[in-house]
């Protein structure tokens, strides 16, 4: 693999078609094949206009080794422009590196945090990237990861290295994973609090959800279950020993009760999450935030990971997020049980995380299924995974993982 | 001041008058007088029947030096039965120790924590008192604080010995708010977030909202800043330093941008509260819920320790609050703002706060105008709090404050 | 089982032999035939003549199922009064219960924290129970846990009552070790800062060093490396996982380096400690601490939950206390290690790790190799385990985990 | 004073003569006239040779408002070679800005962080600064900052811009101690817990002694006690309010008994530090540590940001550190009191610091008793402070604050 990456050098790449699969205005994908554009910053729908044709000297082009569809592309499908480039999941290998860059060097098998941002200002300082102050300087809606060569700014910020690329992609479905859903998964479990010997409930067993079960279990909780309404996705967590339970068949707490013996559990994770539309929040998002309420022991707290706003990602709130949901906040008062919701910021969990997989501690491809396809076959995915499907699927767009 | 505790003993009590404040069951207050009865639980209104009679060998006898009006009384009134002994801000004299007692003793000067508990559920070991499986063993509904006598349960426990007597009585104002205010207002500060250099806004101006706002400057804040909509409590904050909102005169994000040049601060805290009435709560609660979301910064948290449920205090939440607050989630979810309702956990914050007021750091008695009358004058004080006096009422029954 | 317990009363246990392991003068221990004493307190070495003959109404009498022989019981032969009775690591059945307990049933099976505590002093109210200034108020040494029935004051706070008497049976080797080593070496690794993804390495492969490590497993070290003399104990350290390092085999960074490529560790834990004699502690002490210093990462933290003091147990400082370790300090600094010695406060950890145990997620028996043996069998296996059988002794008195 | 920068452009700088403060070969200092370099790095002593005649792209040249002397000075004075530039404290004008700066401008007010780092290694990732592995990258001894002209390399990750320009002028003394030994007090206080209501002992009253005080007043501490055995600086201490105990006059827990009534206090703060000579560290060290080990209260810590190394700053330790020092660490041990020496992360700190200074809070330019004096008064300055001056150094090249 490495003398792939090695014989990759930026002179062969111009004039190199750059497949990218982009947004249709019907609320699909289709796959544009673009010139490739190295390190200067396109112009078109998703990226920043004032900045087109800029040569961004502290960013890199990863070849992607893979590159990965998530339930937030899905958000993004009807929201974005016709054209914009989608994706923001990606592990590769550098092709070519900007003047500014520092430390990170062209052939070197990298993972990229899925909000990109600047290393510099006051939030990025305190590993606050998801609040990142300049994340849509260049790009405004994710990173267009699903593509054949994908430009990352702040380079020496934004990426990990993988310390041993042999070993690594060994274990690349696994690594692939931690450029979004398992830090995704991690951050909901640890702003809801989980630790040694606790009890756990996740709402929604999709991979984001999955994965907060194995992040669950990994810091230690003593029991995990899962909450959902697809019967396949709930038999794929019980084949991983999580708990679980249909959602539709009886209130929360009394279904706890039957498999732990108490109505409530020490902390909880939303993995649903909801989208606003026109103002009007969809009414099953209240429903589960106000189950979790209900099901969380007095003192604990509700990890809230998932995708409540109707911004583009990394967007601030804007003034048309009126949308309001009917909480149950007397009860949450009376039992002292917080509301944690936010968008992980991924680099801050991807060095524990990474080392977490190479030892062989998180199996987490196997947790959520993950599935190869090539880049070409991610239009009949993105329709198989809004549909329901018990499957991450992981796009390999150069055909290197498949050895 | 402690001669006179020392003089007391229990069996000159036997046959005393222990004139107690009552609610009534138009809403209001009276004062009836009982026979004192020492540690022995009495039967009625706000007495657990099944303990009636019990003689209390855990527990002391206390003699309040003060007993505050707090607003989670005025919150009960009306839905109390008539009869039932109010109050749960008390700090006294020793006066009759039971046997199982071992370390409180007669003649020491005490405060008592307002959420009395029992010190050995596995809540109480976290120091979560708050919410403590026993603590409506004995009263359902605080102390009865507001009284001639008052027994307190697993006193080794529940009471904060001062370690000097006399000076205590000079800054007995001060050292009487640790019974409830000061660590609810601190405890909203520290749940908010708050620390070093740090802005800081607080929603209300009343007694809590003021406590908050000087722990908030205790805690290290650079700013604070308290709105309400009543000028005689803005006046007072204003006086003593803190910046003031009304909260009528605009959004509260473009009032930020005029006091400190940004629309939000690293921190709020909701000193306001809200009551459910029918299973309705009023909307201006989630009003004021709502403008705290869009005034803490991104990855900043919201504080809540007001009153929020239209249980008694201390009760975990009934089936029927389904009560719901339109809450502007996404957002929340969109700023990663949390949310941090709960009580306050009492005795976990006397001691620093005990040592801070003796050190002459926290003058907070001067800060919430603590304003010291009989028991006699409760029943128009209880009227002129609830009518938005920017005053704390603080009854001595037994005129020990005025040396 | 469960019916064995509901069989005992106190009533028949008057003139009830109560075999009792204690110290001799020479530095071993024997069996002593003392009379069943129930709740009242023994005059004698171990005991605290202020209250000798006082029954202690808080307290239960214990009949164990198990109590454990511990590297800090080795550490009190020849300093302790001929005749003090040994042993603090107990789990068994209440027998018998004192007029103030209120929530400890006769018939329960719990677990009691080694270091008895009163719950009511300053430190106890923080879960700092290791530093309870009643600790020595009965007993000035352990428990005297070794005996056919044993007196815990204030039982209340120091029982850990497991929630399912049968089940727990199932489980009890794992469950005795609750009562100190397994807290004790989680301690070293909660102090340490063990978290997800770090490396690990304790010195010491006793059972404290083995519960270290898995701990630190538990906590989600990505890699856990144990270092020792005695090649019977790394062979159990490896059999259970972990990395096994001879410290004789050259200086610890250069071994480090083979096994996980870098010369320190993220966090480190003393398992080994020493004692000072006569003003002197072992020179091999101030070796143990230095290797540690050299093997931290900047940053990093030394756990110490060994035993460093010539104190008795839950002793403070005494003036004697004047030897001195030469620690490489400079280093220290420049690296920005810290250190972080103590007791454990084990009642702080019991209930987690009581979960973790019953789901089944630590199976600390097997990994400490614990081994039932009987009462009578105790002296030899003092001996044995002072020779550095790779072994944990666990005594059974009354044949209850032989079914 | 804005004027003045904004006048300031590089074009001018070529040819200017940038006098610089440099060590002599015998452990004095004195000035010599270099030409400005801009963002070229010098060679030289103090320079890395491998870097030589490189411009730093990220860098920016800063022109000194102030630059401070500081105890470490004195440190390296005789061990390091003659010609080596003196200085890490820094507070001024950006004159110039390398083509990869993106953040920061020319004419901008800023503070610079002694410690100069990546920005980009695992460490400074986790605001870990002290432990960047690319600290000596351009420079191996502090910045040279005692001069005229300054290069500071990784310019938007190093400075601290002043938010008002006009406004950090008025402050400007308070302001110049962020760049080292404000965050140094405030870390030491940091890592000793120091918390609300909680009572603190800092050992030295020079200028890092004070800002320990202050920190751990601005923390919330109750008390705060310093000791030294300067009487002019004791005099300094108690005039801002500190305890001051003459460690000559008898045992620290003697002192403290008078003083606060107790032999101990809940953190201490350990502003004295040591030197390693020839592998042997002066034996009062030890014994500062000491007093230290038995003045804080079981399960208190011990701050220790003073420099304790016999490294250049930034370095890690070397092999030649074999320097033991002599503790009681079974006392610390018992007593559960950790050590917690280290470097400050100055860059983590420095934005609430800043806002304390510029809300009121922190007048620490008082407290330490700052003098500005110009450039060429350095020498003399040097040897006062040496000899104990109770007094700040700020040095003022351009004769910027004296408007």
């Amino acid at each position: 693999m490495t003398s792939t990456l090695a014989e990759t050098n930026s002179s062969e790449l111009a004039g190199t078609v750059n497949r990218t699969l982009v947004a249709t205005k019907e609320g699909g994908v289709r796959i544009e094949e673009r010139d490739y554009s190295g390190l200067v910053l396109r112009s078109g729908p998703g990226y920043n206009p004032a900045r087109a044709g800029e040569t961004v000297t502290h960013g890199v082009v990863i070849k992607p080794v893979t590159t990965c569809i998530c339930g937030s592309d899905q958000h993004l499908l009807g929201a974005v422009p016709d054209g914009t480039a989608m994706g923001h999941e990606l592990t590769g290998i550098v092709v070519e590196a900007g003047d500014a860059v520092q430390f990170t060097k062209v052939g070197e098998l990298v993972s990229v945090a899925m909000n990109t941002s600047c290393g510099l200002c006051d939030f990025c300082k305190i590993q606050q990237t998801n609040h990142c102050v300049n994340t849509r300087h260049y790009l405004t809606t994710g990173l267009g990861a699903q593509a054949d060569y994908v430009l990352v700014p702040w380079a020496d910020w934004n990426v990990l290295k993988f310390p041993d690329a042999e070993k690594a992609m060994d274990l690349i479905l696994d690594l692939s994973l931690l450029s979004d859903i398992l830090p995704t998964g991690y951050h909901g479990a640890v702003v809801a609090g989980v630790t040694t010997g606790c009890t756990v409930y996740v709402a929604g067993a999709g991979p984001v959800g999955l994965a907060a079960a194995a992040s669950a279990r990994y810091l230690g909780a003593s029991e995990v279950i899962i909450g959902d309404m697809n019967e396949d996705r709930l038999a794929l967590a019980r084949r991983h020993g999580f708990g679980g339970i249909n959602v539709t068949a009886g209130p929360l707490p009394d279904q706890l009760i039957e498999l732990i013996g108490a109505p409530h559990v020490d902390a909880t994770i939303d993995a649903v999450g909801s989208v606003v539309h026109g103002g009007s929040p969809e009414p099953r998002s209240a429903a589960v935030l106000n189950s979790l309420i209900s099901a969380t022991a007095p003192g604990g707290r509700i990890g809230i990971p998932g995708y409540y706003a109707n911004t583009l990602p990394g967007g601030s709130a804007g003034a048309h997020q009126t949308g309001q949901f009917g909480l149950a906040f007397g009860a949450a008062w009376a039992r002292g049980v917080s509301l944690n919701p936010s968008v992980v910021p991924v680099a801050k969990y991807q060095p524990p995380l990474m080392r977490a997989i190479l030892s062989g501690r998180l199996k987490i491809a196997d947790i959520v299924n993950a599935q190869v396809i090539g880049l070409e076959d991610a239009v009949d995915a993105y329709a198989d995974f809004g549909a329901g499907a018990a499957t991450k699927y992981v796009l390999d767009p150069h055909g290197l993982t498949r050895k």
